[in-house]
């Protein structure tokens, strides 16, 4: 990602550089990146995307062939192009560590810089966190209704795009999936992959039996098939009697699971479980994928259905009951004085804040305060400094580790959070009085 | 796009053609792309995305780095990696247009290439046209309700990842849109650009006039500004004083219109609308955006809202209201013999197959018929080869006369499939009846 173009920004970011640039407003901005509300369907959410802002930042610069472009549009001049020619991002990000539950409101990263520069990245900073944070909070929904069974990503093929498709893979992973069927993301973020078989393999044979047969022989190790392609309890039956035999002469490939993608999961389960227990294969487990989501996955465990993992596609890539987070990022101080936008419905928190959060003697979350960077308060801060002088103070934690976390601290909410529908549970959230009557104060005094 | 990973694939591709070689299965199989159902709120849909599937397929190749980071799963023999290794795509693609409006069933596109290759590429095919179909047909709707209104893509920050946004601002162009704000889509695609300030630029300024003067004086061209960071009406009333005094002394920077982002847009355009004519200033346009679609843009001017044009952001992007299409790509000839998925809900229409598109004397479309590509029959053919021995066979046309075609083919649809909601109105696409043939004869004998 570090090859990206300095040109993925809107164009207003542009102007309006070139405009603090022409008026010499060269003072120190500070941005905070936040959710105003959370969609209906999320009691929480998760941060995500860190690592690759980071990197944005440390890479970002136009290069000559960007230049020439802006130059084509006739709106800039060259002496303010030179000027972007040598940008180099300066500032400092605070931000909460990956794999943080945090609520509406709470500011999730914070960018201090001189306002051209702290502008300039707005759009893409919003971009990389906005949608690896939502695939998380989703992925997140998923891991609590698997109860354990294991989770793998196949959205690939309908994730927006290609980089939606591998960030949507890690997100998943850092929210506790087990692996992903797309491999680059695999190569690019060390995410066990897997994936076996599609139902065209099957149709290419003229029959399934011997489809099947040939697949293992190919492959030479464990494997899964699918035995929905014409008929399920068929296929298991078949897919049974191949077991036996193939343990019966010690093949190296074995039937470890087989895969069903269609029809009623619950009914089609039972039956293949019962098929392949009644001939003595209980160690080939049951996987079942075809549109779902955390919804349906927690339906097909209320009825007890036999399966030992999951394939979720579509619905958590494209996060499809909630495909946007109303994420925004906004100017809170520009030369040392709290800034407030007041338009109807998108009035913001003034000032350089921080996240406060308590937890009782068990460890669980009691609530979070909003309140300015420099009060001294109970509760444990949330935002820390991760990038200073446009440099990384020190390597963030690894994915592993910060799905480490997000475990743990999915697991320290109430559990009423964790549940996935029926009326919001609100956990919360406070916004300190300091902040309060910073607002009134500049409510009062300015525009 | 052209350097984009091999591995941007699902792992079971690579699984599937290891298969195929092992066995040495070569045949040439015939694949097609397909939309099984449309989503509630669409009537049709609109091609897109078809010169990055050629770039794709005409660039495809495993790098050492790739193959290395197979070597390292410890499932694919070195021969296979090898074999990998000299890989190139060798086959044909027949494809509609782009800009072309589709239906249910109909096959988009069309792979005929030895099977190996044809399943190789299945994962980012789909992944690319799914993507770029969906924002077009999400944007065609917004054309439709915009009746000749300008209307600019703003919807980067929330598009999902880098490559999402630029190819949304592709195809919401292809479909009508006017330009974007994401300045990398201008670049890649010729696309014209807009965009000029945030709210941040006025809070940044101790006061709002202050921030207009100065922006438009740094701006030195016509220009557009944001009036409601603190109360639009004022804002208008600074805009319209300034504009008279801009205008006295014939500065180059004048304010060509103000833009509206929050609040009650009907009411607030409205008052504005009447302050700028008051002062004399009917020239200065009203532009509105704040989590738009087609739908509001619809009640807006039902309302006789005064406004010259939307900027669409993020229900545009993530085609909020249909996050995905059921796209897929399926198996329908291999070695020559026609193939049928009968899995439950999942089946498919077996063969090489064409639609032929039937209109009235007045140019309006009445009609489709999917049928075998063999078929003689009256109506239009879409589909057309593309590519041949993996090659193009001519250059596609350009997206300016896709964008033509778009236009000109929506409006020969049936006025009532242009509307936007309601009943969904079913434009009649048939199956001739040698595919149902066909289809019958491969249940009986078969698997």
């Amino acid at each position: 990602m570090s090859n990206e173009s300095a040109l993925l920004t809107d164009l207003y970011e542009l102007t309006m550089a070139h405009a603090y640039h022409d008026l010499g407003m060269r003072d120190v901005a500070v941005f905070e990146l936040f959710v105003r509300r959370l969609p209906p369907e999320r009691r929480f959410l998760i941060a995500a995307g860190l690592p690759q802002v980071l990197d944005y930042l440390e890479t970002l610069h136009f290069t000559p062939a960007d230049l020439d472009y802006l130059a084509g549009l006739r709106q800039f001049p060259a002496e303010f192009l030179d000027y972007l020619g040598r940008f180099r991002f300066t500032g400092s990000v605070h931000a909460i560590p990956e794999g943080t539950p945090y609520f509406a409101q709470e500011p999730i990263l914070r960018i201090t810089a001189p306002i051209f520069e702290a502008q300039l990245v707005e759009s893409r900073i919003i971009n990389l966190m906005h949608f690896q944070s939502m695939i998380a909070s989703k992925a997140a929904r998923c891991v609590s209704a698997a109860r354990g069974r294991r989770l793998v990503d196949f959205g690939m093929r309908r994730a927006h795009g290609a980089e939606a498709a591998v960030f949507a893979a890690r997100a998943a992973f850092l929210a506790g999936f087990d692996g992903t069927a797309t491999v680059d993301a695999g190569r690019q973020f060390g995410i066990p992959v897997s994936g076996t078989m599609a139902h065209s393999f099957i149709q290419a044979h003229d029959s399934e039996e011997a489809a099947l047969r040939r697949f293992v022989s190919a492959t030479g190790q464990p494997t899964t098939v699918l035995i929905d392609t014409y008929d399920a309890e068929r296929g298991a039956r078949r897919v049974a009697a191949l077991a036996r035999e193939l343990k019966a002469v010690g093949s190296p490939g074995q039937i470890r699971a087989v895969r069903i993608d269609s029809g009623d999961l619950i009914a089609r389960a039972r039956a293949v479980r019962g098929i392949l227990d009644a001939a003595d294969c209980p160690e080939i487990e049951v996987i079942l994928s075809g549109g779902l989501d955390e919804t349906q996955i927690e339906a097909l465990l209320e009825a007890d259905t036999p399966v030992a993992g999951f394939g979720v596609g579509t619905r958590l890539d494209t996060s499809e009951d909630a495909p946007s987070l109303d994420m925004v990022y906004k100017l809170e101080v520009y030369a040392d004085k709290s800034r407030r936008k007041r338009s109807s419905g998108k009035e913001t928190w003034p000032g350089t804040k921080q996240i406060f959060r308590e937890h009782d003697a068990s460890g669980t979350f009691t609530g979070d305060t909003i309140a300015l960077a420099e009060e001294v308060r109970s509760g444990t801060p949330l935002l820390h400094e991760v990038m200073r002088d446009g440099r990384r103070i020190a390597s963030l934690p690894g994915l592993g580790e910060s799905r480490d976390r997000c475990r743990e601290w999915v697991a320290r909410l109430p559990s009423a959070l964790r549940a996935l529908h029926g009326a919001q549970q609100i956990y919360p959230v406070t916004v300190s009085d300091e902040v309060r009557a910073l607002a009134h104060r500049l409510d009062q005094a300015g525009e």
